[in-house]
């Protein structure tokens, strides 16, 4: 392991325990702690003191067994499909804490929520306002909905800008006044909320502060334009985690000290006084929480370069071979699992490929690791979120791992391993103790 | 359309057909033709004029159907996976024309191919080496096996290199003698073939048949070194197909004005005059055979751009986002299907953007289409090699869309579409005639 990044936290940086849990399950397995991911959860809400209610964005992780972690925590749950949708309310998630947003929601996803009772549906285009209402008003209903902003000015430090340019998200924020006036033309929708999204992955607390501050701003335009209150005022996720050498973890306490400003700037305007803020992380409450462990296969050296090569790859965590959006591909953090004989090994390079026969299946460029063979456990950390169900699964034909969920001294299967001849469940049943 | 890529060919091409079928089975849709497959196994063959045998690499499309079209075309097939040795077994294929390479192969998928009979394994590793030993001794068999070697000379001109360097796969060529002579050791062990692989998507005839006169020339020292016939050369696939604007198809004029080279080469070898010549192209047999069909859900103008929002996208086509390796990411070729009305409309830019939430979820950067508006079919061609099956297909909780093969006249769903309760089924059956 390098930089910066520090070892697994909880039950899933004890060796033994992943030992155990790798023989009786067989590698490669996925392993999360849920009193990592509600330990996260616990410092996120000290950090913002009451400002802002939590809800955990299902895609980082959509393990129904996950969700429920947080759901039981009193989490809120974002989603943005009708699968996603299914599985909130199989974790236990009451419908009205349930939130829907994406850029191209299908008239059957929108359907599915409504039928359902969803609490707020996050509005992106005209089709969709269209539809929405149409629905609304077959059900007799009216809707609550949120207008999705495309902001003007960019959130600067996060792996993917997402505002102050073109983008297939929500409503530009200059031309919000027309977009309020058609949604508020249709009498079956309730316009409420705003959702304001710039970021993904940003570690820097000042600028996520600043992104905040601009989503209060956009909200107050929009209360002023209904002139009335607003219910929700959506500031998006985006909070990071750090996954590579160099990378520091976001400074909650940064973030803390930045909450009463905003706090006071809410306050100001008196149409948002009473308004719930949302924060919708996701990779931020799991990330931390999980790690992939697999078992090396074979060791080779090719040309002056050791190749370790371990049964599990990018068709189960595609994240870290660096193509899931990666422009340059770092390192995750890799650890050696479990071998308190080689301390006095020395940590050479290593590359870690995956049983794939592509090039592409390279979980590790620049690893450094002691000695190894056939059978040792190599973890790569920071695994909880965007892993297994962002990855092409059915790539070459290997069968689903299987995931544990680690809570004390409970240990659940989460999602049974697949076989060659059964290779995946999806979604996953709700877990057994085991 | 732009640039050099031909419309689609075959049935695919045909816009009431593909009308038809979005209709029948819904968007977003797969759709593969059987003739364009067998035509491109056709032409090959007639390049090559019996120089090689060939074998469809099944991970380009791994879908039964897809594999039986080509056993039945008389096609051997080469696996990477246990998963992939039962699809070969399912779409028919005799064990004897089953070759299974890959870097790391697990001891249950060795287990699975030996004890089905399976024709050849190509060895990869030291490990492997004892592995399929033991596996083969207490069978009380000998197993066929070849010797993968990374080429001490790098094809140039794919698009991923894959010799010359060090290498998950395979022995390096300048070590072979050694890795022959530990083959050579063990009793179970029959060692009758060679497997050089240098190259992916190469469009450079010259550079393919740079690449396979030197795997003879590796043979030929394999041979020497054992002092008998070998029974196999696999040359490896690696033939490219046409993706973006400048690419030009792969010149099988030029690949056949080669081959009485390659052939003399090879008769210049007595230990190599019986041997059996394999190819195992993949995505050359199948990329231009499918197309992936979406229909459009939104259009918006942000800050100047047009965005075409669809119902498909990165979760089931990585490769055409972007994302599936890939350093540049330049548009797959994408048409708008049967609009005969719009020929007065104007071409315009457009960036195509799938329902995920998240900006990775572009299928296109700078398409050209006319006016379009919800319901519009869009189709993305050169569809038909890692699609599906290389997507990350549980992403946002979608579900897997239908795939229908044509074969003239017959249309048959091979992959039935999901929902959001059960979004996935995999493997596929065989198909059912619709």
């Amino acid at each position: 392991m390098t930089g910066s990044v520090s070892a697994a936290p909880g039950a899933i940086g004890a060796p033994d325990l992943l030992q155990d849990l790798a023989a009786r399950h067989g590698t490669p397995l996925y392993v999360i702690d849920a009193s990592v991911m509600r330990e996260r959860l616990a410092r996120l809400r000290a950090a913002v003191d009451g400002f802002a209610d939590v809800f955990y964005s299902i895609k980082a992780n959509p393990n129904p067994a996950v969700a429920q972690v947080f759901v039981k925590a009193g989490a809120g749950l974002e989603i943005a499909s009708g699968g996603e949708f299914l599985t909130a309310r199989a974790a236990g998630c009451a419908p009205d804490r349930i939130l829907f947003a994406g850029p191209g929601k299908g008239q059957d996803e929108l359907q599915l929520a409504i039928d359902g009772g969803i609490g707020e549906i996050h509005l992106e285009s005209d089709e969709e306002i269209a539809q929405v209402a149409a629905i609304a008003s077959r059900a007799g209903r009216r809707v609550h909905v949120a207008i999705r902003v495309n902001p003007a000015a960019a959130a600067q430090g996060g792996a993917m800008r997402m505002g102050g340019k073109p983008a297939a998200f929500g409503f530009d924020e200059e031309g919000i006044d027309a977009v309020i006036d058609r949604i508020e033309a249709r009498p079956s929708l309730q316009l409420s909320g705003v959702h304001l999204f710039a970021g993904t992955q940003i570690l820097d607390a000042a600028v996520l502060l600043t992104q905040w501050g601009h989503a209060i701003d956009v909200a107050a335009r929009v209360a002023r334009r209904l002139g009335r209150p607003l219910a929700t005022i959506d500031l998006g996720g985006g909070l990071g985690v750090p996954y590579h050498a160099g990378d520091r973890e976001l400074d909650l306490a940064a973030v803390a000290a930045g909450v009463p400003a905003l706090r006071a700037q809410l306050a100001a305007e008196p149409l948002l006084a009473g308004a719930r803020v949302i924060l919708e992380p996701g990779r931020f409450l799991v990330g931390p929480a999980g790690v992939y462990l697999m078992a090396v296969r074979a060791v080779k050296v090719s040309r002056g370069s050791r190749f370790v090569i371990v049964d599990g790859g990018m068709h189960h965590h595609l994240a870290a071979s660096g193509n899931l959006g990666q422009v340059v591909k770092r390192d995750y953090p890799i650890t050696l699992v479990g071998r308190g004989d080689i301390a006095d090994d020395p940590a050479l390079p290593a590359v870690i490929a995956g049983p794939l026969c592509t090039p592409l299946d390279t979980l590790a460029r620049q690893a450094r690791l002691p000695t190894v063979a056939a059978g040792d456990l190599i973890a790569i950390q920071q695994s909880g979120a965007y892993g297994l169900t962002a990855s092409p699964v059915g790539f070459l034909g290997h069968p689903m791992p299987a995931e544990v969920l680690v809570d004390g001294e409970s240990q659940r299967l989460i999602r049974p391993r697949g076989s060659f001849a059964a290779p995946m469940t999806m979604p996953c049943p709700l877990p057994e103790a085991t």
